[in-house]
């Protein structure tokens, strides 16, 4: 099958239509109509074979995360999504392979009214990347500059998931099959949080979506922010999946380093506790308060029962990859 | 260097600033301002070693040719280029690789006063994609589906450089050192026709640019406007490189089939024709007359000198690769 062909048949027919998508998949760009008074929001993300999943992926998995990753960094904007463009290198024109990424991608396509409106199709060793467009009012987008010392720090869902896969996956560690199975759920089909996100938009000062670690992404909101913060590592919401696989420490670390969680973090001044209660169910998920946001430059303070928590090592943990919008 | 400070070194403080731009590079998404009354057009491309450029290709020129040919899909729209997303894959940091492939970058973004507001950098095999985004105004946009009978055919500059210099690059043709210097600065930084782009708004029917070769590019056109053409390839505008280098019919055949000149191809009718010359100043690039649209669904038709003239074989030319938007 032609390129062309595999495009039409996989990528242009399906999905959602959107009634502000004016062109879409087939000429030369793609024109959409952006509303007034919002501003158009962009996110990038590749994930790369090797780098960001194993060579025995399954491409629907693929797809899915995808997209998701983008939708995670618009959720952390507390943004709408509405297009996306889709450019993929694969090795050879594999259809069976196409067919089953883009159900992977369709399926979080039509759940969160994306359509696909363009992108490239390239041979080249597997790498896929998303820009997701969409848009946000005025003055409401959650940026990662806002935090204010006194905020409370919060995080959705539970943590760690995502690196017990990849660690049972390289062998480091036993993992009972029952939780083995919702872990890889978890690292597989990753679910954004555009719900908490839109509620967030009235509630934080700050937020960014959990990819490389909690650690990494909180030092990221305490840069721009010109603060540090204080964290309780015994309110981590760790998943009882790591809690039952590794010793408390053990667990604990994997929490705070693991990526690719894909939960949000986000700062919440004191008076704004209540609206965040009180939109508890509006928010899609569970959330826990970790920490508080300190001032100063003095980076990030693990405590445990009251006593000082040693920092664990980030050494050769950062990426080359990272999330960089 | 850390891949946060190789981008913010070379990424996030280099390049235009537009008043457009409310959030650029730095933060989960970035933020921008759509003008009221114009739509947001978007085009991706995607380059992969081996594929779009050799192993042994500067990083400059990718960089240059990364957002050219980006730019070139927005020439063909007649759309105006506002901001642009870079995805860089990389097998590793290479500090010098990234210095030069950015100044290539910013070399035309600063042209053309594109703003970089963010991207992703991943460790893998060499690979770059380019989404940009910017307007048109509304019901201006040039497609590819309002070819009619009648219709000249154009194109813009020259054709065959680019395939002149991968077929010398690949030892295929002997070419002189002035038309191969020539020929390969063609090739390695294109120059997108946006001003052409702008004037054919309110002169053309329907615009491609010239990626997969102008017989492959022309059959976008003639399926997505449901007509035929034909083109007399004594007209054809073959570079001089070109004509110096191979034999008058193999020189007609490089023309018709070799791709990556990113020049427009596009279609005016009779009562337009007049207003193209009045304004064969502001187009900034000659053009040629080349055929005519003809009905129904006919393909291709060549001539040279009355005569039937035979149709090169594009079998096997078919990159796996295309532009898709």
């Amino acid at each position: 099958m032609k390129e062309f062909e595999l495009i039409r048949k996989y990528f242009s027919e399906r999905g959602p239509k959107r009634k502000d998508v004016v062109l879409g998949v087939g000429d030369d760009a793609a024109l959409t109509r952006v509303p007034q008074d919002k501003l158009l929001v962009v996110a990038t993300d590749t994930m790369v074979e090797n780098t960001h999943f194993f060579p025995d992926a399954s491409p629907r998995s693929i797809g899915h995360r995808c997209l998701a990753v983008n939708l995670s960094d618009f959720a952390a904007m507390g943004a709408e999504p509405a297009w996306a463009s889709v450019a993929i290198t694969l090795p050879t024109s594999d259809e069976k392979w196409v067919e089953e990424f883009s159900n992977g991608l369709f399926e979080v396509a039509e759940y969160f009214n994306v359509q696909i409106i363009g992108g490239d199709t390239t041979q080249g060793p597997l790498t896929v990347t998303v820009c997701l467009k969409g848009f946000v009012p005025e003055n409401k987008a959650l940026i990662r500059s806002g935090a204010k010392s006194g905020d409370w720090i919060y995080v959705t869902g539970s943590l760690g998931d995502s690196a017990l896969t990849v660690a049972s996956k390289l062998n480091k560690i036993n993992v009972k099959a029952e939780h083995l199975e919702q872990a890889q759920r978890k690292f597989n089909y990753p679910v954004a949080r555009l719900a908490a996100g839109q509620v967030l938009r009235h509630a934080a000062t700050s937020a960014i979506d959990i990819s490389d670690g909690l650690i990494q992404d909180l030092s990221h909101i305490l840069n721009a922010s010109n603060v540090s913060a204080e964290i309780d590592v015994a309110n981590l919401p760790i998943s009882q999946a790591v809690l039952d696989s590794l010793d408390e420490d053990s667990a604990i670390e994997m929490a705070l380093i693991g990526g690719e969680d894909y939960e949000l973090l986000f700062t919440v001044p004191e008076e704004q506790k209540g609206y965040l209660e009180q939109n508890a169910t509006a928010m899609g998920v569970p959330f826990t308060c970790i920490g508080q946001v300190r001032g100063g430059d003095s980076g990030i303070c693990l405590v445990k029962s009251g006593q000082k928590y040693p920092l664990p090592n980030l050494n050769g943990y950062q990426h080359f990859s990272s999330e960089e919008n």
